[in-house]
């Protein structure tokens, strides 16, 4: 957004929590009306989400437990990014951890911010092509079902909301642009 | 996902942080191994996003400045569920919050979860139809431009990434299935 200025500016920032996954950030704040406000956000790394196709043009579902909400959602595989890793060598981790998969062809799709108001959370979508499954190497807290369906259920379960997990709907949805322009390699999907 | 356990118990909940907005809640869990762990994660009211269209077939956007992630992003109207208002309502009153705006229709579309793995934050999504633009009751803190563009081009531009604000994003997608279906009455879009 390069057009427009910030219009508000960080006086001070504290944070009231902390851990690996993400802290919880309190700053002071001058806003445009020359106000002083605090606002408190979600400090997060930032996350990768790939939507993996296999050479069938099958794509990858995970089925997961997720406490916070106390559902089995469908999603693609994602994770947070770790350090300063390069985007694509973290989505090239997250798909051999969850899923033991490995991409021929890894494309960057896209960004997006998940919840802007109270978390800065970002994800970094990515197209894995040419997908192959073996063996993932799963933290022993996940608890995930992995199915492949056809591209085009992945997308109508998408857009019809039976992925109820938000970000991993996206990722789908920005990546079927990409994926109706075909092949970029025959027999590489 | 009535045929599915819930696979953790949660033994514990305190919150380390408390706000009108949101808390931060850390709840003490015994996980599907017996084990005993601790899952922190933002305890948010939900919220409710609506696409508003108007006679004439355009979708009302706002740019906003999320503080969080630095940037303005193009959205759609949204807000916090307050209290145990019902779904509707709130849909309906911030959509005449941020936007002025009255429905003639007011359509569910479905929910999903913003950031699942980190918070419980549930988005429920509303289709408003014959918007009409009034006064807005924007609250002070909130930098708001208004723009109306034809439906086509806001999803083209949900579709392409340029709707940076993941939620609006989606909630727009999960509209067109719903908008392809055509007028539901002569003349009320």
């Amino acid at each position: 957004m390069g057009e427009r200025q910030k219009p508000w500016k960080t006086l001070d920032t504290t944070r009231l929590w902390e851990s690996r996954w993400y802290n919880l950030r309190q700053d002071r704040v001058r806003i445009h009306t020359g106000d002083e406000i605090t606002y408190t956000f979600q400090e997060h790394p930032g996350a990768v989400f790939i939507v993996p196709v296999t050479p069938d043009g099958e794509v990858v579902l995970l089925r997961q437990y997720r406490y916070p909400v106390g559902e089995w959602l469908w999603e693609v595989p994602a994770g947070a990014v770790e350090g300063d890793e390069d985007l694509e060598a973290a989505a090239r981790r997250e798909l051999a951890e969850e899923i033991g998969g490995t991409a021929a062809e890894m494309r960057y799709v896209g960004h997006f911010f998940a919840a802007s108001s109270i978390s800065n959370l970002r994800d970094d979508v990515f197209l894995a092509t040419g997908v192959r499954l073996g063996q993932s190497a799963r933290e022993p807290t996940e608890l995930i079902e992995i199915k492949t369906v056809p591209l085009a259920d992945a997308l109508a379960m998408a857009r019809r909301g039976e992925i109820k997990d938000g970000e991993s709907a996206l990722a789908l949805l920005w990546c079927e642009t990409l994926l109706r322009a075909g092949p970029k390699k025959p027999g590489s999907f």
